[in-house]
């Protein structure tokens, strides 16, 4: 199976070579991401990928995570605030649209979000939101392993600083996990010799019969 | 690219025939979702497949999404409620095991996780392990696709009765999302004909030049 050799080809790169991903790639991983499932088909999430090396250099700094600037890419996963009434407008009608429905035949669809989403707390919604995002994060992954191209995913970095750097906040958006795309250095990075350990298959995954 | 047709192949199903997916084609689907990416490698998350007709029954009780019990398999991610030192340990001892080297070559790598992670509450150790969870729940479907076996993701269900029925409380787990397993039934499933709405890719994904 395709995606088990994909996934087993990848690993979490800690040292680039400085070869650059081409932009026909990057837009089939953007593209695999924008398909990604995602909980009402909300899609509550964006991604940014920063090419400016001034601006990595910024977002790197006092971070352990060298692969922020050297890399191809950064993509930037972040997930909205909240969720509003206006959101969910826009959403069903541009859903319509695709569609090629008029917006009352998603009338009961457009009643069950609003009563679902907007009963809950903006914090509620913003980690609903994030959790979407690592689906698409996932997707990415794997699309990326699909092209050979190499991927580290990241957590642990200052999203206050990202957020305010790459102008989030006034987007109604938080930064929630990045990923750094490009080539893996095969001479320099230890990491790329390591076995990749996952739990035995019966520990993991549980029957119920 | 595979993963992107893969991606508008598939739908979230509304009505599944009465075919069922094989063993071995679960197994597949399994292993990819095992080998998903992980924050440090620790896939704080199981996965329960439920078969059992009765319980699935039960759990489908009270539920606007049939395909709890009218699909072929159940696939329910459970992440785990807190992190705990004892957690910690074993995972290290699995990963030198894995990795053929001794425990104390991984100090370093233990003394980071253990201050990283238990620094924080288990409440946002939760909502971590959720994250990870999610990744794994977006593999499968993924492995799903390329099988061309159809699937559901399902939130919104009652994850108290979910975690009591499937004795999840007592293993320290807590259900987050779930996943129906089976084949669509192309005849009866309204949803079989809708087109996929996506953002535009420039809507959704942002380059910083």
């Amino acid at each position: 199976m395709e995606t088990i050799e994909n996934l087993k080809w990848r690993y979490a790169v800690k040292k680039f070579n400085t070869n650059s991903v081409s932009t026909a790639d990057l837009n089939q991983i953007l593209e695999a991401t924008n398909l990604s499932a995602s909980s009402a088909g909300l899609q509550p999430y964006r991604v940014f990928i920063v090419e400016n090396a001034t601006l990595r250099k910024e977002l790197a700094e006092g971070s352990f995570n060298t692969q922020i600037s050297e890399s191809s890419h950064l993509l930037v996963f972040a997930a909205f605030d909240k969720i509003t009434k206006g959101r969910i407008d826009s959403f069903i009608a541009y859903l319509a649209k695709g569609r090629n429905v008029p917006e009352e035949a998603l009338a009961d669809y457009k009643t069950a979000l609003v009563s679902g989403l907007l009963s809950r707390s903006d914090e509620e919604n913003f980690n609903w939101s994030a959790r979407q995002a690592y689906i698409a994060m996932g997707t990415a992954l794997i699309a990326a392993a699909e092209l050979k191209i190499d991927s580290t995913p990241m957590e642990g970095f200052d999203s206050g600083k990202f957020d305010s750097l790459l102008g989030l906040k006034e987007k109604g958006l938080r930064s929630v996990v990045t990923m750094a795309l490009g080539y893996r250095d095969a001479v320099n990075d230890p990491y790329v010799a390591l076995n990749k350990v996952r739990l035995p298959l019966d520990e993991f995954a549980t029957f119920i019969n």
